[in-house]
This record gives structure tokens, C-alpha cells and sequence, in this order.
């Protein structure tokens, strides 16, 4: 294997796209903070037809987890009680459930603790402020401002004409511009990039495992991308988000190093982004707001979360 | 105690408020179908400032749950990786939670098929639609639009000039429309309206015994006054919801019957207004956009939600 | 598929099996009452090495489970503290470990509440007093008198020099009678019969799903075997304890339910009698004390065991 | 607090109970090789009128837990299946459980490294060996053999003429010897032994506050008694298993470290001998053949155990 501090390439990089202190020593929000109140009028003010649309898998046991990656299991919800009349027969009578899931399991943010690299995470903080008995202690995924901005997909895929990338497809800074033109909007500073490289549709159609492995995905180049216009957040619709396996052979995970430990980023994964690839295409506008604060677990390195793109 | 059915003030309120058959024989949805594009548009209108607020409680092993209700366990959230470096020594390496809790113990929504009375559900479904190993196989929390509409903000402790409502305060239709008057905007159909009571400070201020119980909550007379204004849903900030111990003797969760059985209309409970009013009293407006949308549980009776109020 | 009740040799089996009200009818032991002091003193005396066999598999992520049945996941075991200094820098650390499992994931006992048919558990009882909010509240797991008595192998695959039956191979009542002869001592009242098919080898193989499917098991002609003997518990090395595909076409299940609701008997599913075989072959003898207690959970329809073969 | 290093009583004495090596360097069972086929066939010897007693607590969400310990929660069972006819309308039907629950919150074995001091585990492995992961990789509890062994109980409070010792109450080596001399045998090498205080008539009677804290519990000064008498494994009925609060004010938890640590010796907590104190008093001897194999959790820091006594 590569160790990141390892590759000159890497290197180069981390140094470019690096955030650390720039919103202060004790930052634990990151590219978040790129998020305003003016930010979010801009936001409001895309809204034109009030169509909703929901960019979560449903949480199941049946989801998108093979048990490639150790320890994150699909949600499993069980009933604690059905129909109970706790007070007595023939009283109003009660369900309800317990769920045990991988906080990454489905679809999701990784929050800036979910990686490190080097021994260190996002703004300079060893990693072992990560605990198995506190979580996050530091930049957990509780941290920082509702995650309420403008949205703006890019629609890689159906931009190439294809209706899924290949797998292994890696996706470029240059996919991006071209996305971005087909978009007919600027990813401005404080947006969330959605991208769509229709991977999901694996899943959907029943394919896990086409689904997880190989996958298209962002190159280690796209975090100065982001990095170069500010953004916020950056999502797809893949299990891996980057290509996997990865451009540089035995360099792992390069963008989730440089996404989350250098610019302090949210990724999110395994967003369901088809029935938004249909309205953008239909309507022909890419932004729109989106709301995607995702669950508040004290010290979690990743949440579970239920976007909503308002359009 | 009292059986629902045999209680004549409950029968004539329920005869009153019943939706079933209103969005059709097999609607699953609810009262969610008065949230139209239309009424997202009318909340996106309301925003001025792009100030949000998270309405959500942290979730973790310290929350709201005392062990009162059965089997509704606290969020616990364990790591299963930490700083794995999964790839070998030197290389990216990554941290993962798993979590455990009850779908209702934190900030959630009670989905239509939590409760049943006289073995019906919403609509006229058979209680036992809900099962161990299907969870609600009928109205489960994942069906329906996504959860963005307008909020409206009823500060029932501020427009009585109380910082807390007394435990066992019964929040009547009256209450209601004093807070409705001091919010200076009026309810609207396919609102979500926020009511709060101000008992969330005891836990707030580390008192989870006097949070749970007595409690002040809805009066079972506030469902006709929702009912009127074709409400999409309602939310407060305390565990039980409605006032507990309850109006009539041994009449136990009448409003829970009338809401999610009767009007088909979903619950909010264990939410974080204070932020909220302060910013609404001190902006002297009470609606904003709400984001409310549940974690998408295929089959659950209620789920956890992270809501964001955009002023 | 076929009904129990309307299958004409089970209802003649069932007759001919019951053990309802043999112990009164409150009773929720079953043949757990054939185990005596007597009995244990008997096993006692098999004793003659002193040699200690464990009969459980590791219970663990990658366990016997492939998904095929629903909701019963394998066990994940996660770290809640790690090297905890809970008293400060330099105390005496600890390292504290949760899990989630089916208690019908690995090496277990079927308790008699596992099972129902014609809407009935053992007893009489009926099926409903299996509830979600207190599990088995008739005939749980952690009833009746501690699990330790004589066991008796009976290696149906060395018996019959194979090493592993064939999948889908009906254990007979024939073939249970020719392993006793290899085996040299008659099962006797209040004995535990552990019946090796070898099928287990699959899974120490690595191979899942051969051992979950097709498998060798047992007939539904030898509850009747057992019964005549006054056997206590029967515990197999496969997954599905019984034959399958099953032996009527579509009569799922029939020795469950003829031994868990008729007979009231106990059955052992996942169980690693690899060692035991080669000792018992090696020794000339297949009776020992075992010791085989079930976790006791309250209401359990089942219980992971840790069984252990004293020679 | 005080660092174990720094304390010169508890250096001392680890310095003469340390076992480090003893075993080999790579020994991962500790004193679980004192036991020995030897050893099971004495224990064995020692039963005689066959009286089975089971020394574990009901595994249920109201279990001895009550917070106090971060993360290690109380059983919660809840049901994945109910009377669940997965083969079709009437057809023989199944109930499935699971659990989640801490490997220490009832009736449990600590494993060896489930403690660690000064940056060690037994055998002078660093503690790090334990991860998020994998668990304990070096000395789990499922290493090492079967747990049955010559039990012997040392019923201090009974001893003493006590019903229950009071909180706080050291449990002295001179405790120990008025207890052996009561019991009428000796402490030999292999053997479990089983230290009854009475704590536990606390939570029989539900007072769990009282039953954790303060606690009656072992000195630091019993390892030396128990290693200079080759003891296995060391067990009673206390939820902190040492005195609670400590002897030497801020010294926290030295049995632990002197046990697992130092001896790499089992402890066990939560158990219930109530009967068994009244059984050996009624008969006259206090040895039997004890049955206490753990729970094989793959990486366990400790494991529930359903203990039986065989007298």
C-alpha cells in the first residue's frame, strides 16, 4: 500500500486545498462555516415550483451493506411493542421500534472525524481524540450550523449521455466543468455539489455488489475543484464516493483524506439522486434548496440523514 | 381505565375529526396530503433573514428517556472501527459507529401507525397490519411526500407570559388561540405547527424526571381546533405530548387516538423550541420555513428527525 | 404450502407425541421435567477422563447466519470504552463491549415458545402470549430446571462412514437406531441426544451457504423415536435442525413443531460436534456429562448456549 | 487519583502475584490452566446428591445496570418475528428474538483484557492490542479451555453470622480463611471460588442504587491469598466486584488490575448465591462441580456466563 504522506501527489494537494485555521484553531465545522444566512436566501430564492423531492434510501435491513466493510450493518428495526395497551384492555394501544444500524450505513454524511490520515484529523487534531467511549470528542457530526444551503447537481452521467458511468469510471475535475455547463448554473460558495454518476441504479435494480464494487467516483483532483470555488458539501450516489479501486494504485481513499482531514468537508454517500435527475433534466435548472442537516448523534463520525431538494 | 369507545366525548370529537376515506380507501399519507407545492411555496416566502435553526435534541445515552416507557432505549452509539487503517499501516484510515435506539426516544415524529384504538388504525386498517416482522406494513413513517411546509410557531408559555406551563397544564383550544394571536399570523392548512410549553427546560436543566412527568400537553379538545384548520402536523416540546396525567380519569392518550388514528395526522414530540421563540420574540414573526422530513424507516411506526426552521 | 393440521401423519404423529398437561397443565418445562437428580447423578458417573469439549461457535460477525432468515442478524460485537482511564490519567483502564444478535443466531436452544401451530404453543397455549413487549410470557427460555444432564452422540455420518451426510439426507429413525449401536449405550430418560450429521464441516469450510441449504436433518418420523425414550433435548450440527427441503413437499417445519408445541422439547441448532466425534470415536464411548444452560432471558423464545461435553 | 505504578503497596504485591510468563510468552488463558483434567475429575468427585443450581440473574431490561457504568447497558430483548407463518397462511409458525445488550451487564466472566494498567495487559501486552475492531485480538474470552472446574464457596457473609456485609465492607484474606474454615474444605489449585457477601439481596429486594454503590467487595490484599492457593477463577455477588469505594483513598479498581492484569485470572460478577448459600449451609459442604463456560464472544473483553453448580 501507499501512505498518503508518502505520494508527492497527495502531498501536493493536501497542501493546496488544506483548511486548517482558517476559520480559527478551535474550528469543528469546516467548509460549513462557507454556509450564511445570506447563502440560504440565495437558496430560497431558486425555489420556483415547490416540488419536493426525497433524496434518501429507505433504512432497511434490506440495504445497500454487503458486510464488505466490517461492522456496518444494514439498519435492522425491531418492534418493542405491537399494539400494547399499556394502560389496561381495550386502551389506546402502542408500537413501537428499536433499530440498530451502522451511522454510515445507508444514506449519509461522513462527518470530518470519520477519517484520518498521518495521525492527524481535520485541523490539525490527533486522531486519537476519536474514543470508543466518547465518539468524535472533536468535530463530531452534532457540530456546526444546520445544513441548510443551495443545492446544485451535477449531472455527470446523464452530462456524457450515459445512464450510468462504468464502474471505474473516474470522475475529473474536466467531468465536472462539463457537468457543471450542462447544469447552466455556477457552483457558487456555500452550495452542496450533488453528483450523479447513476451508480445507484445498481442497487435499485437489485445489484448490491455491482453496486458497491467497482464503482465510479471522484479523482484525487476534484477536492481542488471544490476547493476552488468554496463549496460546502459535496454527495453522489455511490457506496465508495470515490473511484474505487482508487487512481493511484494502493493509494486509498485519497479524497476521503483530503475532503474531510485537509478542507474539514462533508461527504455524503448513497443519495438517491434519480428522481431529482429527472426533474432538473425536465425543468432545465440544476440548483435548488436543499436541506440535509443530518442526525445530531453526540460524537458521531457520521450521521444518517434525509435530504430534501426543494425545487 | 376508560375504553376509548366507551367514552362519550371521545366518540363525538373522534366522529368529528375522522379522515378516513378523506384522500381515498388506501391513502397512507395523512394529513400530509394538505402539504401541496403550493404550501411549500407560501413557506418559502416567509423566509427573510436565512437564519436557521436546528430544532432537534443531541442524540445520545444521556437523553429524555427514563425508563418509564418500555423498551424505548436511548440512543447508544458504539464505534466499530477507530482510525482503522484498513488498508495497512500508514494508510487513510477511517472510524465507524453503530447505534442503538428506540425510533421514538429523541426528537421524533409518531408515524399514523404507532397507535391504534378499538384494533384499527388509520383509515379503518386492522391493528394488526403493524407486525414483529414487517413493522407497519400499512402507513408506515416512509410513505407520504417529504415533510417541508410552512411552520408556525404557538408559544403557549410566552403568550401566557410563563417561562414553563406547569406540569399538568392542559393546553386548550383557548390556549391556543391566544398563541396564535400573540404570533400575529394565523394558522393555514397544510401548516406544521410547533407548539411549545416550555418543559423541555427541565431537561434542559438536567431534570429528566420532572420532563417526563406530570407534564403539560394538548388538551383531547385541540384536535377538532387542528382539525378546523386542516393542519399537516403538529410538534411540542415535551415527551408525552398531551397532558399527562390525562383530563378525564383513566382516559389514557386520547389525542394520540385523534390524531394519528382519526385525523391520520403525525406527531412531533421531544423538540427543542427555545431557540426558536427566542428568535421568533425577538423578530416578532412566527412563521418560517420548516424542514422536517423523517429518517425514511421502511415499515417504522415513528422515526427520528433532525428539523430545521428557516426564518 | 401444507397446513399441519391437514396433513394426515402429522396429526397421527402429534397424538401419539403429546406431552400436554403430562406435567400439569401449567407447566412450561416440557422434557426439561425428564431430567432428575437422578439423572444428573447418572451423568455424573460417565465421567471417567476428565476431558472438557466446548460445543458452541464463536460468536462473532462472520457467524452461520447468511440473511435467509429474516431479522436473526449475527452477533456484532462493539466497544463502548477502550483503555478507559474512567478514574483519570494513569488509572487502571478499562475496555467495556456491547452486542446485537439474534438469540437464535448461533450455537442455541430452541425454547419451547419458538415455535406455534393451529395457533397453539406447548401446552395448549396460545400463540398470542408471544408478545412483542414481553417476548415468550408462557413457556420463556429461563424456565425450568438447569440444563445439565446426560448426553448421549449419536454420529449418524461416522456410524455410516461418511464424513458429512449428503445435503437434503432425511435422518431416520432407523439411522438414529444404528448410530446408538455404533455409539454402544442406549439413550436413556432424561437424556440430551446430540445427533451429528456432519454438516457443520460447510461452515468450518467457510462455505455458508451449503451449510444453510440444502440440508441433512432430521424426519419427521423421529419425534416418535425420541418420545419412546423419554428424551430431554435434541441438539444437531446444522441450521435448519430438520431436513430441507422438507420431506412432505411443502410442510415446512414439522419436527419443530412436533417437538417444541407437542412434546415440549427443547432443540439444539448450530452446534460443533467436530471435536466431540473424533474424541468419542477415539475413546469407544459416546455418553457424557453435559452441561448446556441457556442465557436466561427473560421471556427468551430461544437463548444462546455454551455447551460442554465433560468426558 | 493514584497510578497504580505509584502506589508502593499495590507495586508490591504485583510484583508476587504477577504471572507473566509463566504460561509462556505467548499464553493467552492465564490461570484457566490451572485447571485441568485432573481437576474436572475431582470436581466431579465432589458431587453427590445430583442438585442442579443455577447462579445467574435473569438477562432483562430491568437488570442490575443503572447507568452509573457509560455504555454498559441492560439486556434489551425485542421480538424480529411473531408467530411470523413464513411458509404461508397456517402453516407452522416461528417467533425470533434479539438482544442488544453489554457483554458485562449481568451475570458475566471479565475477560483478561477487559482491564489493562500502565499501559499493559496480562502477559506485558500493550493494551492496545484491544481495538474498536477486533476486540480483544490477544487474550479474548473465548481463549483458553472450558470453564468447568471444582467449585467452592466461601459464604463470608454467613461466615460472620451476617445476612448481608454492609457497603464498604473489605472482604480481608482473613475473611476468606473464617469463610474456608465455615466451609469445612480447602482452597485448591484449579479450583473456581465463589465469595458470597449478600450485596446482592439488595437488588432481589429491588434496590438497585444500593446494590452498586457502596459496596462490600475484595481487598487488594486477597490476590496474594488466592495465588498462593493456584486459584482459577475468583467470582461473587457484587456488582463492583472489589470494595466500593476503594481502601486506598483515589486507588481505583487494584483487584482488577491484580487479577486480570498481574494474574491473568477470570473475575465474575453479578452472580446470584443465594440458593447455593442456603444449599451448601443446609448440607453441610461448600464444594460441588461448577460449570462456567462464557458466552465465546471472537474478541470479548468479558462474556455473560449462565453458571450451574452441581452439587
Amino acid at each position: 500500500m501507499t501512505q498518503p504522506a508518502e505520494c508527492p501527489e497527495f502531498v501536493e494537494i493536501a497542501k493546496r486545498v488544506n483548511n486548517w485555521g482558517r476559520w480559527g484553531a478551535d474550528d469543528e465545522a469546516g467548509t460549513l462555516n462557507l454556509v450564511t444566512d445570506h447563502t440560504v436566501r440565495a437558496a430560497v430564492a431558486t425555489v420556483r415550483t415547490g416540488r419536493t423531492i426525497a433524496l434518501a434510501l429507505p433504512l432497511q435491513q434490506d440495504g445497500v451493506q454487503t458486510g464488505m466493510i466490517p461492522g456496518r450493518v444494514n439498519p435492522l428495526r425491531t418492534m418493542v411493542a405491537l399494539n400494547l395497551e399499556m394502560f389496561g384492555p381495550g386502551t389506546v394501544a402502542t408500537s413501537d421500534d428499536v433499530v440498530t444500524m451502522g451511522l454510515q450505513a445507508g444514506t449519509h454524511w461522513d462527518g470530518l472525524a470519520h477519517v484520518s490520515h498521518s495521525g492527524k484529523l481535520y485541523n490539525g487534531r490527533p486522531a486519537d481524540t476519536v474514543t470508543a467511549h466518547a465518539g468524535a470528542a472533536f468535530a463530531g457530526i452534532q457540530k456546526g450550523r444546520p445544513l441548510v444551503t443551495r443545492g446544485i447537481l451535477l449531472d455527470v452521467a446523464r452530462a456524457r449521455g450515459e445512464e450510468r458511468l462504468a464502474g471505474g469510471h473516474v470522475v475529473t475535475p474536466e467531468d465536472l466543468a462539463a457537468a457543471e455547463e450542462f447544469a447552466g448554473s455556477r457552483v457558487a460558495p456555500g452550495d452542496a455539489v450533488l453528483i450523479r454518476t447513476g451508480q445507484l441504479r445498481h442497487y435499485l435494480q437489485g445489484d448490491k455488489n455491482a453496486y458497491a464494487f467497482p464503482s465510479p467516483g471522484l479523482s484525487l483532483r476534484t477536492p481542488e475543484w471544490f476547493h476552488a470555488r468554496d463549496v460546502a458539501a459535496v454527495a453522489n450516489d455511490t457506496l465508495t464516493f470515490e473511484v474505487f479501486p482508487p487512481e493511484i494504485e494502493n493509494l486509498w481513499m485519497p479524497v476521503h483524506a483530503l475532503h474531510l482531514v485537509e478542507m474539514g468537508m462533508r461527504q455524503g454517500q448513497n443519495w438517491n439522486l434519480e428522481e431529482l435527475s429527472e426533474a432538473c433534466a425536465g425543468e432545465g435548472r440544476h440548483t435548488f434548496l436543499l436541506t440535509a442537516q443530518p442526525e445530531p448523534f453526540t460524537g458521531g463520525t457520521g450521521a444518517p440523514v434525509a435530504p430534501v431538494a426543494v425545487l
